[in-house]
């Protein structure tokens, strides 16, 4: 931004006090929607203007699901709230002892500040080796994967180079968590029923997807049952299975792994797991793994009132000694939680602490496949994936989007179809530019 | 490319004659459609992998469509076709005395040449003065002017600066043709019901919408009945219409007209005219206004075996004298005798003159209103909305695309809502960039 000086975060001052939340992620927006109309200023600050749902990430990747189905414009969502203001900023520091925040629109001050950034593609500290990789956290990055995998078959078509073909053909993914597994079997399904249609002067037998997970099972976070399961459904797909691996370095050619295995491929998808989108400003004594420890009410520990919730905040528990997971509905229960609890503040009630109610946890793997555990019972296959699909559905925000993706799904699964196919890089790829990307902002 | 080498177009040969098709759009798509299985062997080239819907890209523009309805992936459409290739490419050069096309991705003989790029963007010879401005002619430019017009009200909300704030909100079109008029009328409804619910904090009395038409009158391809009722449409939606008047200059902050106004600015939509999207290699006596003169066989003048259909042809009829109108239909129209005339090549039978059948013009202004002119009759107003929507929707190719289209129009019209208003602009936005942009190609 040439003159930053024009621009400021403009609030009215208010007799009532106001809630800062940063982040408008599944915390943020329950946080907000339990905060509506009860007597407070409340200020979101978000570096998108929309509410991505990130667990259909993948299937933007993947052709599946246009953007903006997955998408919810936070003005929107928040249209009919009183005395609220959504800010388009990213923020650069936190001033707590001035009460304050400074953003890339100004400083502002908080009677009560909310972190709850998330997280962000955790490279365990080897961004500049992994540079070329394909992260899967935002939009515009699902939509930079989608273009990629499209354009290695357009060129793979054309390239003279027999090793180069196959280069383009074989995708790696990294990571066997639930985003890992997700686009291993969304590519399996693209392997198998989409693409060879479009492209019949390609041999897809020799097209190769692997997964490679550093631990020696797949959704560690989930049951042996779903781990096992997960691993055969792969299997009906042909995705080579990685376990025990970790890859050691990818130059946008080559896939080393630390087995001495060298995997010449072009796209490397990064799911190896996500740490805390840490901001500047607090103490050190506060932040532990890249994380920010809170209490049992999800304040930040020696501060007053900033609080933190979602996958920023490490909150340990006797069930959980190393703190809950990083996962939407940890985040959406702590955000309603505080938004009463900020309401028992005002009035001088006592707030309640938080109680992880874990509702369980599932993955898709393709077509009619899925691993579901609830508390006592663990299935999988076709019932599975109709209780993924519908508790997905009924997640999204807005009745539109239920309904667009609802319209897609119906229509991928009669005609073996992906409808939203198209290479869409607008502007020239740079690899170079690719850290810049990341941080674009409004401004 | 680095590595341009490697890379060769691929096309096997054949004992059929083989016919090469530049461009998928509606000209080359209909072409191809006719000559599904005649016993040719087709090759299709584009830059994009996807057919794009033109006429509706201005809802793409102003938030009422998603991208991905009004795009056809190109493969997909041509998916059951035998001996048929599909390249995602940029032609260099034409080198007709050798049968042959140069390519991003290497050269390619022909038995015929269909030459059916279509037109781009006319900047009159001034690309540098307007370097700023929004085309509308491709999808990453309809998203580009989308993230622009949202991303300006963000902006307006933050910004101290009150004559800034005022050129924020001011947005300029130039060129009062169906699409100038139809993104008047777009924004003039954004403007009245959708954004105002957004930007509480703004006073949307101050949004102000300009129209800039050289011609005495709008839609001047139209009736004057279509000219006078667009015209009273438009001022309902307070926009305001200045006939007979140029646009001088546009430096990203103000616009100046040749009355001697100067608009603050920072939105311009350069919806003024299109040109042939011209290639290198044809004698320059084919060439006259940026178009290929044809024959009424779409025949270019002194070759044997080359053809041109749509925008880049200028064909001369009886009824035309300057040439065909640069529109769909005639395009469609012209591809589908092409097909047909090349089957007859074949068969040795004697080719069809073409004649445009004029099945009438329409344009919509906003909710509940458009104009049609049919041959003897002329309507305007709900009715002809109806008209416009269903002619619309049923040009729309493929049935996925039809049906998200129309569940978002039932969507925007019961609800005054607009779903897709995402800011996505994956990339830094550098307009010194920006001629390179569309420039982009697969590799």
């Amino acid at each position: 931004m040439q003159n930053n000086l024009n621009y400021s975060i403009r609030i009215p001052s208010s007799t009532k006090k106001r809630i800062v939340i940063i982040g408008g992620g599944f915390g943020g927006i329950q946080l907000a929607r339990g905060l509506k109309n009860k007597g407070f200023q409340v200020v979101l600050l978000d570096r998108h203007n929309y509410h991505t749902f990130q667990p259909l990430l993948y299937q933007v990747a993947t052709a599946g699901l246009e953007p903006d189905s997955i998408a919810g414009p936070l003005r929107k969502l928040l249209q009919h709230y009183k005395d609220f203001y959504f800010r388009m900023a990213l923020v650069n520091e936190i001033i707590p002892e001035k009460n304050m925040i400074d953003t890339t629109i100004g400083k502002l001050e908080y009677d009560y500040l909310v972190i709850a950034v998330g997280s962000k593609t955790n490279y365990f500290g080897q961004e500049e080796r992994f540079d070329k990789a394909f992260p899967l956290k935002q939009i515009p990055q699902a939509l930079d994967l989608r273009s990629q995998i499209l354009q290695n078959f357009e060129k793979a078509i054309m390239t003279t180079d027999k090793e180069e073909r196959q280069s383009l053909k074989n995708f790696v993914i990294v990571g066997g968590g639930p985003t890992g597994v997700e686009v291993a079997g969304a590519l399996g399904e693209l392997k198998m029923h989409v693409l060879p249609n479009d492209y019949k002067e390609l041999d897809f037998e020799k097209m190769n997807i692997y997964l490679v997970e550093g631990q020696p099972r797949l959704l560690s976070g989930m049951s042996e049952t779903a781990s096992k399961k997960s691993y055969d459904f792969l299997k009906r797909f042909n995705v080579t299975v990685k376990l025990g691996t970790i890859v050691k370095a990818f130059d946008g050619k080559f896939v080393h792994l630390d087995d001495g295995m060298v995997i010449p491929s072009q796209t490397l998808v990064w799911a190896a797991g996500v740490t805390g989108n840490m901001i500047d400003g607090l103490s050190e004594e506060v932040i532990a793994n890249g994380r920010i420890m809170v209490d049992e009410f999800n304040k930040v520990k020696s501060y007053e009132n900033v609080f933190a919730i979602g996958d920023i905040a490490l909150q340990k528990s006797k069930s959980f000694p190393n703190g809950l997971p990083m996962l939407a509905p940890v985040a959406m229960q702590q955000g309603k939680l505080l938004a009463k609890n900020l309401c028992h503040l005002k009035k001088g009630k006592a707030p309640l602490p938080f109680q992880y109610l874990d509702k369980g946890s599932m993955a898709t793997i393709g077509r009619n496949k899925a691993v579901v555990d609830l508390k006592g019972i663990k299935f999988s296959g076709l019932f599975a994936w109709f209780v993924w699909m519908f508790v997905h559905l009924m997640s999204i925000i807005g009745f539109r989007n239920k309904l667009v993706v609802f319209s897609n799904w119906l229509w991928n699964y009669f005609t073996y179809d992906r409808g939203t196919r198209l290479i869409i890089r607008p502007f020239i790829r740079n690899p170079e530019k690719k850290k810049q990307r990341e941080k674009v902002s409004v401004i």
